[in-house]
Formats: C-alpha cells, sequence, structure tokens
C-alpha cells in the first residue's frame, strides 16, 4: 500500500496546475499545515486551500524525490519563486484516504562551519 | 523491497551508537555526502567516517519519520547537539547494498512571512 505516496504526488501536482477544486478534495476538512522553522500552523481545509491560492509571486514546484508508505510520505521538490530558487521538503500524513497533516521545511543557504575544511569541497 | 530504507535507519542508528565500524559497512567506499544549504560536499567513505567521529559536541540523533524503497530513503529527525534541539532530513540513495549518497538539510528557525497573519496561529 503506498496511500500516502499517491496522495502526496497528487498533492504537488495539483498545486503546480493550480488545480484548486482537485487540490481540496485531497485534503481532510480538518487537515493541519505546520511549518516547524517559523512555528506557524494553519488549521482547516478552507483556511489551507486560500494560504495556497493567496501565495505571492511567480512560483512553481517539481518533486525530485517521493517516497512514501500507507500513513506517511515525503517530497523533496525543487522550487522556483520569482527570481530565486531552491529545494524544500514536505512530509505528509495519511488517514482515511486523505491528507490529514503537511508538515514543510524550507532550507535556507548557511555558511559552512569551522573545522572541518580538510574534509570538504563546495559545490 | 525496501533496502534503502532499512539501510537508511540503520545509518542513524549506527552514528546514534557511535558503532563506527558498523557505520561503515553501511557505505559504498565511494560514498557521496552533500549539505546543499552550505554547498558543502565530501567524498569517500574514509573522510565520511571522519568527518562523522570528529563532529564536535555533544549529539544526539532520533528518528521521526523513516520512509524508503529499494532505490531511496527519507529519515526526518530529531536532533540534540549540546543545548539545542531540532530536526533535520537526510535523503539516501543505494545502489549494491550500500548507500552511494546522503543529502541532509539542516533547517533553521525563521521568521514568518508577513500577509499570513489571517490565515495562522504560532506554537
Amino acid at each position: 500500500m503506498d496511500d500516502a505516496r499517491t496522495l502526496a504526488a497528487a498533492y504537488i501536482d495539483r498545486l503546480e496546475q493550480r488545480d484548486w477544486d482537485g487540490f481540496t478534495e485531497l485534503l481532510a476538512e480538518d487537515v493541519v499545515y505546520e511549518m516547524p522553522q517559523s512555528r506557524e500552523r494553519i488549521r482547516g481545509r478552507a483556511r489551507f486551500l486560500r494560504f495556497n491560492v493567496e501565495y505571492p509571486g511567480e512560483w512553481h514546484l517539481t518533486p525530485a524525490v517521493v517516497l512514501g508508505d500507507d500513513r506517511n510520505a515525503c517530497i523533496l521538490l525543487d522550487w522556483t519563486h520569482d527570481g530565486d530558487a531552491g529545494q524544500a521538503i514536505a512530509f505528509f500524513e495519511v488517514a482515511g484516504g486523505r491528507i490529514t497533516k503537511v508538515t514543510d521545511f524550507w532550507p535556507e543557504p548557511s555558511e559552512p562551519l569551522p573545522g572541518r575544511e580538510h574534509l570538504t569541497e563546495r559545490f
């Protein structure tokens, strides 16, 4: 069973297509969306839909890795947003054939920590 | 088949145990480790082992979500490092029964973007 994997893949696809009806169908009515980095949480399908519809700028999402089982899934995705590009990670929880929780991480560029230059190269 | 899932789970467990021989056995000799945020790359099992052995401070890793198939895996993990705590995400590629690539993301705390306070709560 890979229900969560299938739902997660559809989630990214329908976001990218701005297929808002199809996107809504994937979500439990009491879906919870969390961004742990900023400690922001959105409760409920209606608010979460609005968050995505209202998200500013020109953005695109392309899955790079999609993994999941019957309960949980994870997507590594390549994003572009106006002139920027990067990667983000979304984790999904599924129950009853719908997505009940989405947890997003948006890692920022950072400087290397000192003391490991003898082992690393930059790319 | 879930070879990659099994190897990824063992990777975190043996790191946490400081089982360096067992850790090394999981890795292809030409394993590549990447941290995209700092654009650092480490090539080869010997250097990557040394990177982990030398990693400063008191650190612990606990898997929160482990997903994978025969080729790829992902782990969301809870970390502590001296007085700090957070979550990180590791992606794995596997071939020939060994880990060939590890890609780590270490998301940092961030401030909420403006314009979505009507939809979000803080936690």
